[in-house]
């Protein structure tokens, strides 16, 4: 069986970039297929489609999902002359009409053939009401019970039933590298996820805050980040851990408690900016949305925008909670992320909605948290997972 | 009649913030249906819903665009005396119910009352049968044509057949206020739409930057402007211009073209800062996407990002270009926003992708870009619209 792999923004690129991404993304689909198992396949690049040879059609379910990818057609191929084609249109409807059921045949022709599209659509037709005369199948062009989509691309024609509809996106670490805040909660996945989608290559970052949360908290997030690794179409995909215990315990020195969290998030900015600088990532990812809780003001946002020292992605700032969540349900990393966790223990009553910078500056330089934060990001470790 | 109207995150906010966002709504309900013509109606707070009372059906649909509105409900009143709950969820199903359709009665009781939910489906739905017994109609409490809701708060009834889904959200300008960069095209109605949607009072910038671009590209705007316009429930929602013709120009004399784009987009953030810190707003909203053209790199995002000096705000970032457009259908901005308009004239044949900071400004301070854009911010115009 052939997976017939169309891609969506990828057509669209100069010939150079587009040449780069289809070849990102055979190699991604390389990937993800080994990566379940699959041996003994490959993946051709022809005439503005991905062919993958020699795999079940469960594959395309898989294939569907990396990044790039618009449809993932699981078909059966044959050589492009009539009698071949009109032969495998006949097989196929034979395999997938039942008695009584309506058909409809699309042809789709690309390159020159010695047959236009009609023909194919009314021999095809015809040949297979002939062949399945016992059936008392029929045509409707309208609401076909199945349809038999044929497609010639030059010396290759394919025939299929089952559209599979992709991910959409560009190819994974196409656009950059960026490091993603990532607590695994609900909000943080989707937002890499989304990221990941557009191309770019993440490093979720996970700040560890024990004693201040418990393991609870961390076991959560390494769920998280697994889910997230299914849609990581290479090798070096790791979940990186922050020991922010340090930085927290300066932190509880604070004398005013509701600053609290607006120091803690710009410690986590800090932390992540060093971190990105380091890995030469051009941003930071956050899973921020706005008025979800009291802390997500405009307010805050531009006060910690202000520790981070580089873009501040937040790709899910415009959408609802309920959307969020439809978007984790659909990736699979809802269950996870939806897990009943302790969260921070030293959350203030009434955490501000507003502070000065200059309030914050003063904290930061005596409580030395820009000398903390470097430390913290000194000392971030990648967790190996199995 | 009286359309009830549920709200969503609004619901899970503490007492007092919850009384503030629902005054807002009120009030924006109400400027909505004036601005339609309605009169004579009037909206009451009540026991976690809006009622709005002495409107026709066709209002719902108005009311439900309403950013912070879950859904909208047409529905019938009366007292909450099990008698006359009973007698209009008959007068509705005669309305409601043709003959031979089946229905079901769904009931939910806030408050004490001296029957159950219960109770009101059991004897709602034999009244039924028994008023239409001439018209043949069934019970089916999985797949009902028509299913008649009943809710009775407190000493009120009401009973519709129709929930119209709410844009969902928060109320318009509860989270504060940003300048949204508008060029008009696809994306940049749909990002200043999404933060709206979010409370944020939007502030919508457009550069002229003509003559280097066409009058149909400042028509475009306005037109993309106004379809904005209609999901503001406020009076003050206006298109402000930047004239951007000096900077342009200067610009143009940039000894290396693949420059220019760089410098014209941090020429415009630098012109929405200024006018941003007149105006108390918290930061900028644009309608960047990653990768969808050749300009649109993590490199370019972070050189541009630095000249803000404020949170830059970009909703639509993790978005595919046919999602935005999903988006920009939905909302009805999308027709206006396609026209096909003369773009800048000057975008050199190689945009660059990668650009130095150290170079950049090097530019900026030989053409003397800086004061340029306070002087354009300084002159910026609000445009009236009848």
């Amino acid at each position: 069986m052939t997976i017939l792999v169309a891609y969506s923004e990828i057509a669209l690129k100069s010939r150079y970039v587009r040449n780069r991404l289809e070849r990102m993304l055979a190699e991604h689909i390389v990937f993800v297929l080994r990566r379940k198992g699959f041996e003994d396949f490959q993946v051709l690049r022809r005439f503005g489609r991905l062919y993958v040879e020699g795999v079940p059609q469960e594959a395309a379910a898989l294939v569907a999902k990396v990044f790039g990818v618009a449809s993932a057609m699981p078909a059966h191929r044959t050589d492009s002359s009539l009698d071949s084609v009109i032969g495998l249109i006949v097989k196929v409807a034979a395999d997938a009409i039942k008695g009584g059921e309506s058909f409809a045949v699309r042809p789709k022709a690309v390159g020159e053939h010695p047959y236009s599209s009609r023909d194919l659509a009314v021999k095809g037709g015809s040949a297979v009401l002939e062949a399945l005369s016992d059936r008392e199948v029929r045509v409707d062009l309208d609401e076909p019970d199945v349809t038999l989509y044929v497609e010639v691309r030059d010396r290759d024609a394919f025939v299929y039933t089952n559209i599979i509809p992709g991910v959409l996106g560009l190819p994974y670490g196409s656009q950059g590298r960026m490091v993603s805040l990532f607590s695994g909660g609900i909000d943080s996945p989707v937002a890499a996820w989304l990221m990941m989608k557009r191309g770019v290559a993440v490093l979720p970052l996970l700040m560890d805050q024990r004693p201040w949360v418990g393991d609870g908290y961390i076991e959560r997030a390494e769920d998280a980040f697994r889910s997230l690794r299914e849609y990581a179409p290479v090798a070096d995909f790791d979940l990186y851990v922050a020991p922010m215990g340090g930085v927290m315990g300066a932190i509880m020195e604070s004398p005013e408690p509701r600053f609290r969290c607006v120091l803690c998030k710009r410690a986590m900015y800090r932390i992540a900016s060093a971190f990105a600088r380091e890995k030469k990532a051009k941003g930071i990812i956050t899973g921020e949305s706005l008025g979800q809780v009291a802390s997500q003001t405009l307010d805050n946002i531009y006060v910690l925008d202000e520790a981070a020292e580089m873009p501040v992605i937040r790709p899910v700032i415009g959408l609802d909670k309920v959307e969020i969540e439809e978007v984790a349900r659909r990736i699979g990393t809802y269950e996870v992320s939806a897990v009943r966790v302790d969260g921070c223990k030293v959350v203030p009553g009434k955490p501000a909605t507003r502070s000065s910078t200059e309030k914050i500056y003063g904290l930061e330089e005596r409580l030395d948290l820009k000398r903390l934060c470097l430390e913290a990001a000194a000392r971030i470790e990648k967790r190996v997972f199995g």
